[in-house]
């Protein structure tokens, strides 16, 4: 199963896509978009075709996205929830589920403390995933949203006894409440 | 001409459609995308799709979005962000240049003050496009940003001395510095 993972950002989203495989994940992609110097509606186009044509391109079978944290700037907390939502249309356009991790949940995940810092979310991104250097903080938060989906998803079916290919997706990364549901193009079914 | 306005939200978003040939305004449609209950994901493709829907129905030449409030609550700030943001994708998708402008200047270009409130918007607008009775307040404000890109071209084409024809579009609805700007397919050109 592919997966890929989106960290959002007006400036720079980062992706991340890794091949999961039983409990082995592999390192397949990585990178940014930048979304450049235009004005708004040209740099969500920017987002929206760049995170499509990474989906076309590594053709994932489920994606995963950061939640973002609201800003002290009302105005910058606005100007990221439009790049957010270019990366989220980009990703259902494709057909894709879309699974949702809090920053905590991914650390969590990777590191295994809720509080781990950026430079050790690269460190343990590249362990995990037997990388031959640091990818850069921005790819790395990408490739670790990937990883906790890849956890959360072992979970879950684990939990609803679902086999590796089923489309289990846990919304928000919340076992629990959620587990059994499937997502299908981007709708909650039973 | 014809124009589309939008008027974003995340719950419903509001569209109008109106024709300009010279001074006159006419009404050709308008109405809400219900972005339902689903998940995050789910309701942002709602948007995207519902926008892309309007767009490719009525070929509009030019296109306008309201800009929005920041919250009191960062997290509805963030949520009001994203679902803009999914209608501007639906938006420079279908290859339509997308001006902003903000709640007081569709006042001011609909009712002549900055202060209205929403019933004044409403009447005006039903008066402006000879409708047959008061719009929804979505749908009206939709068609007002409409009314206020289509009085702001008048006013740069005058300016700038371009063809009714033009692609002359006013970014954030602000003559003066970035007059004799064009864009095209939402990117500004010299």
């Amino acid at each position: 199963m592919i997966i890929l993972g989106i960290d959002p950002g007006l400036r720079t989203t980062g992706f991340g896509v890794i091949h999961k495989q039983g409990a082995k994940l592999r390192y397949i992609a990585s990178g940014t978009i930048k979304s450049g110097e235009g004005d708004l509606p040209t740099r969500l186009k920017v987002i929206l075709d760049g995170v499509g044509q990474v989906a076309r391109q590594y053709q994932p079978d489920s994606a995963a996205i950061e939640q973002v944290f609201v800003n002290v700037n009302p105005q910058s907390t606005l100007l990221l929830g439009q790049a957010r939502g270019a990366a989220i249309c980009a990703l259902v356009t494709a057909e894709l589920a879309v699974a949702e991790y809090s920053p905590t949940q991914v650390k969590q995940a990777v590191v295994g403390t809720g509080r781990a810092v950026k430079a050790q979310v690269q460190a343990m991104v590249a362990r995990l995933l037997a990388l031959p250097g640091l990818p850069g903080t921005d790819a790395a938060d990408a490739l670790g949203v990937a990883i906790c989906h890849a956890h959360s998803r072992e979970t879950l079916s684990l939990i609803a006894g679902a086999g590796a290919g089923s489309a289990a997706v846990v919304a928000a990364g919340l076992p629990g409440p959620l587990a059994g549901l499937r997502v299908r193009r981007g709708r909650l079914v039973g």
